[in-house]
């Protein structure tokens, strides 16, 4: 009853969220692959959520819902910041976060910075529905470094950032990017910003990793006056995926509906391209309902370079 | 990396969201099943989500987050109205619908109609956790009748409603739910609204379904001066859960969080029993981010009697 | 192409036969279950093999192909021995086993040992189609008992049998049965058999499992004089079967087809009611293959009650 | 008990086996792909077959028993016939069916027919371990071709064959290789055939698709003076796996063990390179058990052009 029969595909992709539970999604065309000295990725087609950026067995993105991500975590804070000069993307190797800081009329320079160079030649050459060719703009400048190191002596230097967004694969047991979460590291974010400054990372799912997005958020607030958890739903990750912006002076939760449309129209050069980020999408992706309030209150733990926390999963 | 090793479960839910898309979760404990003269029902433990009411096949909720749907589908009419007296539910048969709309001190008479009298009984003996004995309410009544004819009976006598809350499943093709997504439906259900009265529905998934919830939402719409869609994450649904607000007089968009906040601490028994439903979270299962808007602008065909509308899968 | 639609099942059965490999089948009915001291027991439709039985997550047999099973393990030593007149079997819950056994003219006494009463009754009741009724044969007797210890006094009286079948799960590591699969065990097989009696074990896979295959081979070549190897294709065991055959004096590979077929005509009391096993299915079974008698050569290991062998999945 | 954990596999190849009953296996590695005008073709690791060749989602072989499958496609017939030189394949693209028929001695000529130029390509390239330079064989002759019009020149050529081996796809639904399965193919077959000639062909499985197993058997007697089905359990193909094979004279029945033996040390170049098939092998895989020899009674349907049979998965 009410049944559509199914097609017998043959190639599945699975993502384990946990143990005994499984979301399954067939693939039905490989479009590239590439093995670098760093991971392994593949573009493939899902069926439902279409082309398919996959990292060492991870789907990172997909065309059906990258713009919910990307938007959501480049608008919040550039709009809070107000005037976003010099942008600093660590991580986000699709160049679909670059596209999104590009939007800024006011962004003289964006630099981003990955340790994989192989993989910046793979998403600019197969990846256009992601970067639109936003490598290509002047204002651009790919660093191929490790992204710790780069804020240490960005840190040290005048070439310091009004933003700083951190677009990075989960914190795994085992997985460098353990060390892109810590209290140490967010000393280094901040010291990397100027006055005024914000910073954002992506920061794992606040139902299904709750514990995690608690840590990312008080470790964060541990460094900067102003923490704010937010929460978007992504259907390409299996639930709702949360962010955490820190900032000393800017705070995203001052800017009301009519604001953040105002901000949209002054500050990007065709606000109409946005898709998911409006004013009602900005005040609703900050509420936080009563259960993941407790959460955040609850888990305080702070991620350290001595004692960090990592998912298992 | 970072990957724990998997328990070897024999036993597996699934879930099919759609052609190439399926989420399999590990049932480790079957706690009670029965076949009623209308469908056939289970109690098992999912191993990530806990007990489990599956309907034909269908997780109707889970103790992991039936709370999320059940204060999402009952509060925000409720409190809106801001006096209900008379409630009818339709459906809900794990009573935790019933379990919600007894927590107001206003309310004198809650009356829940559902069609399959065994499903109610096996309610009472095995969803404990769900109804927390509502069903034995002194204000409570179960009539087992069909909830549309039930509907025009009310809707001719005097034993009108202040809320009416529809708490079925999905309009599936061939499944008899289809005419109770239908304009003549809602219809009925005005008619059965005293003056000031709200309804509510539950109105399938913004993402996964997008045209059928932009359906439901125009049908309302077409019957209600006013109708408000709204939606929040649910783990259980495999997605972003909708509902449709409806009412001549009464609108959600109204409260602000402390007025929300107020309500509840002066409508409600036990205010801090809430587990997801505050002021913040009341805001922002009514912001609609710019996609979904769109799309209820683009479908705006009307469900009828005579030309219906349905999932497929 | 040549592909049919599928259905969406939602109930499914899974059974992992390595890391990486797993059969998955649809379970559209449950006719039963019990949870015994010992085991958990359920009964099941699955969707292409019919009604099966599954104790603790696992497929002891189903409708589709216990008859080739049960056949394969019954028939060729008790044809070998030619004149059974008391038989022993452990395990073999279902009660088809004992079906098989008391087909036999010459058969005057089956005792069937179990060490879980409620499976037996569990079988009697909802097993009609496996064990016809032999439960309630007066030559058949069930003991309530551990295996082992009623061997070790059946061993010491004068109780002693013609033929000892054994049908018992698997030796899974931690579970009680594999210290029924050590040369101790058979030690005691052999001191309660009769002069010219014969024994036969199920022996897991030999493609699958062909390590501890090969090491049950051995243990039984390790305790009696004749040790025979054998093996059939079972879809519910999603592969080739196998097993073991041992005796002092007789020898199933000396049945030429004609022999057999002539001793089903002498002994069984309704020979066409055979359904896999005949003169040609004997001879079959036997054939070993060049590369399985490699492995049988190559892994010599005995499995002792000191330093029993087991499978780990 | 007994389960070891599980490695959290992403990638995974399913073999859809009927509605309800799949096999799934982890992909572990992507060997090579490409697109052909006919087919899509992959080389990947399976983690529990190892390399296996997938051709338009379905698994070919794989290297866990490939061997099993070549061997018993060819040596049945060759041997039968006792003096093959000219020897003809249809399809057989990995090229391990030239690899085996390139053992014998008293091959001269050995034509593989295949209408897939770039499949022949792709393996010699990359199925290395399957050919074993077999492509490369002064004796080995490739035809690209249909291979139903290259039986119709055959035959009116004075280059007949001693034997013919059909190694093809399944007769899916709306597959061209449905036409490789009709008598008036088996006639083309029987047209080519020299005096004293062999044919053999894989003819799916005798358990998972009987029906289709028994008309192949039933179409070919109805051509062939001797029809003889057999077969193997093949892994790699979820199941127990047939042949059969026609002649006018030659019976690979009235072969012995020892007969098998000596014609294989007399025939091949090096006979200990044999991995499965020997004496016992052969007698084994032709001992039809009592339920299969019923099958084959009782599906008696011919497939011919007008009204040709297939399977529906």
């Amino acid at each position: 009853m009410g049944m559509k029969k199914l097609t017998p595909w043959t190639s599945w992709y699975v993502e384990w969220i946990d143990d005994g539970d499984a979301s399954f999604k067939a693939a039905n065309q490989l479009y590239a692959m590439e093995k670098t000295p760093y991971q392994e990725v593949f573009v493939v087609n899902l069926l439902t959520l279409g082309k398919a950026l996959i990292i060492d067995g991870k789907v990172q993105s997909t065309l059906f819902d990258e713009f919910v991500y990307h938007e959501s975590l480049v608008h919040p804070p550039l709009l809070a910041h107000g005037n976003p000069e010099r942008v600093l993307i660590l991580g986000g190797g699709e160049g679909a976060t670059l596209r999104e800081v590009l939007r800024y009329k006011t962004v003289k320079k964006a630099v981003m910075v990955d340790i994989d160079e192989k993989v910046v030649e793979f998403s600019k050459k197969y990846l256009q529905e992601w970067h639109h060719n936003s490598f290509f703009d002047k204002r651009a400048e790919v660093v191929i470094e490790d992204g710790r190191k780069y804020l240490e002596n960005a840190g040290k230097s005048d070439e310091k950032f009004d933003a700083i967004v951190i677009d990075l694969v989960d914190p795994l047991a085992g997985s460098p990017a353990v060390k892109l979460y810590t209290r140490e590291f967010y000393q280094l974010v901040k010291g990397a910003l100027k006055e005024g400054g914000v910073m954002v990372t992506q920061a794992t799912s606040p139902v299904l990793y709750q514990e995690m997005f608690a840590t990312i958020h008080s470790t964060i607030k541990s460094v900067f006056k102003i923490a704010r958890p937010y929460a978007v739903y992504m259907r390409s990750y299996n639930g709702l995926w949360g962010f955490v912006f820190g900032s000393e002076e800017k705070d995203p939760l001052q800017l009301n509906e009519s604001e953040v449309e105002r901000r949209i129209r002054e500050l990007l050069v065709n606000p109409e391209d946005l898709r998911y980020y409006d004013g009602d999408a900005h005040i609703g992706m900050f509420k936080i309902p009563k259960n993941l309030k407790q959460a955040l209150k609850k888990y305080t733990d702070i991620s350290t370079d001595e004692k960090p926390k990592y998912l298992e999963i």
